[in-house]
């Protein structure tokens, strides 16, 4: 029986009673005692997206006094990382949280939702999902898997990743073997790379061995503990396929239909705490990360212009391949080009603008 | 009696009784039936603005089930916009929406929490608020001003404003007659700027009067509205002395401290989401604002690197003449500075140069 219906029945049934105990049971329904159980897709040693995780589940705990917990569990725990989404449609757990461009697999469609190469970064992405019916969009979309999704993190733009030697024109990318997966790697096999998937410890042995010449892992906080910059110096920006990444939350739909109001309320605003606490953590601490890569060795180098023209051209040409095949994605996909169209427009202005001369007069002392 | 106490009470004294009977009046003192009066300083016209304080409301309600309710009040509906906080302070209401910036007349420490000229931009300060310890040390400093204080939105980088003439150098700075407020005023009074006070309606009639020379409002979807285009055609950026403001919610301390922890935990979490509507509305809206300002005559202007420079040597030498009558602002604007100083070393790397070549791919197709 739903709230409403509930509360209702009660109001026609008992009108009535003592209000001390109808006040009881209605309460008790609006509120009940869950627990769920929570798979994500990231190891505890990524600990600003695993930890944003953590004080989303820590958030609903306090705003429910503790009745609604939701228990944590690292990628590998319950089902590896990977298998976190699979994990929540079939209902082994309640949700997960995890980052929509694994699962391009089933659908190229799903990468759109969080980060696609040369698409929105970190703001304007929360705005088309939110402001712009991106949200409502993606949950008809998730609607066949079974699931609700909504945002819990941003990463920001991520970095290039390590290489081995400079990279200068698009014709140093031919051969070059690198750890990148998804709809990204697809993108860079287009200019001559050969993407390469390796698990987080392995990328340091196969870069030092030169089984692979560049490795693409986040941001300087979780690059640098990987400590790469001692075998593959040349640390490239920005990484142009994740320009502000969305991480999302997804909940089995029923399980999603059979929540109180208040409680789909309170995962939602979770989310916007945790998104922040995520994006705001990268933030606070990328900038040591970024220290201690340079001290151990690290050097930074911009991506080139050739390099970049080369990429965005076979990003719009593998988004015209799979738009042939794909409406769902063609649509999606124009409907964010749109919106970035609209974005960098306006951005161009103020914020960049603002950005640009705190960066020079920082530079300038 | 505090939730806790509360609880350890019911539970040495009735451990024997039946589970309902000590159930339903636990429940109803974690989620008691709570009704609030919410001031804001922004007037229903500044939807974005107001709007966020609607969204915030609407969340504590939908998440309690309807328990705590805060009615929500326009400026000059129960007092004056710029006298929320004092309201606040004083128990007329149990909170305000409002941006700090205003009470610089109480203690110019205030300003800080918002924005300064040349401060953060909006996710590096909202990065200090919640990373470095920057609201906390500020929830002391609220401490004598009876409030608690928490972000509930922020507009993104302003504009310069509408002038009538071009300015090009800081030497067209001199006698100029500009709306503009607060400390950003005393930055420009300094390189000769005569600031003016005039409420939103009667800046147009001043501007096509030529009582005044120039204005700035908040951004193009705002600013847009008035019209000022017309009458001042010269529309420049960035807002230097509003890189990214946040705007805060101020709870009065006693009806903080008395609040069931649940409540602040939702307070805040929708605190998060009102502030995530906030930028991504103003981000999703001020591109076609922008675009009918341009339509109607406005034309971009960037405020030169002479103007600029000669703006951040005032807002130094401001910061050092009252850091020398104000131990708390020193503190907390060194603080700031340092964390500004690590911010902008990683921002000009990945994020800005991601934005860089998405504006360059943009301009040229």
């Amino acid at each position: 029986m739903k709230r409403r219906q509930f509360l209702g029945a009660l109001a026609a049934g008992s009108a009535g009673a003592a209000a001390g105990t109808i006040a009881s049971p209605a309460v008790a329904q609006s509120m009940p005692e869950i627990k769920w159980r929570m798979t994500s897709s990231f190891p505890k040693s990524l600990d600003t997206l695993y930890g944003a995780g953590e004080l989303f589940v820590k958030q609903v705990a306090e705003m429910t006094d503790g009745k609604f917990q939701i228990q944590h569990f690292a990628a590998g725990e319950i089902v590896p990382g990977l298998q976190a989404l699979d994990a929540t449609s079939g209902g082994t757990v309640e949700m997960c949280h995890s980052v929509s461009y694994y699962y391009v697999g089933k659908d190229p469609t799903f990468a759109i939702a969080a980060a696609v190469p040369f698409g929105l970064n970190a703001r304007q992405q929360a705005a088309w999902l939110f402001q712009n019916g991106g949200n409502e969009k993606f949950n008809e979309f998730y609607k066949k898997y079974n699931i609700y999704g909504f945002p819990i993190g941003n990463t920001g733009a991520q970095m290039g990743g390590f290489f081995r030697k400079e990279i200068k024109t698009a014709a140093d990318l031919q051969g070059l073997k690198m750890r990148i997966g998804g709809i990204a790697g697809q993108v860079l096999q287009k200019v001559g790379v050969v993407p390469q998937q390796l698990a987080g410890p392995d990328v340091y042995p196969a870069l030092e061995k030169g089984t692979i010449d560049a490795a693409e892992w986040v941001g300087p906080y979780d690059d640098e503990k990987l400590g790469l910059a001692k075998v593959a110096p040349y640390y490239y920006y920005p990484g142009f396929w994740e320009g502000g990444p969305m991480v999302h939350g997804y909940v089995n739909l029923d399980k999603w239909n059979q929540l109180p109001k208040a409680y789909q309320a309170i995962l939602q605003n979770a989310g916007h705490a945790a998104t922040n606490y995520m994006i705001t953590r990268y933030d606070a601490l990328n900038p040591q990360g970024l220290r201690k890569i340079l001290a151990s060795g690290g050097q930074l180098r911009p991506f080139s212009n050739d390099i970049l023209d080369a990429c965005f051209k076979a990003t719009n040409e593998l988004w015209a391949e799979i738009g042939a095949k794909n409406e769902t994605f063609k649509t999606m996909m124009a409907d964010m080009q749109a919106f970035r169209n609209d974005e960098y427009f306006w951005w161009q202005v103020a914020e960049y603008n603002y950005d640009t001369y705190m960066i020079r007069s920082r530079t300038r002392g």
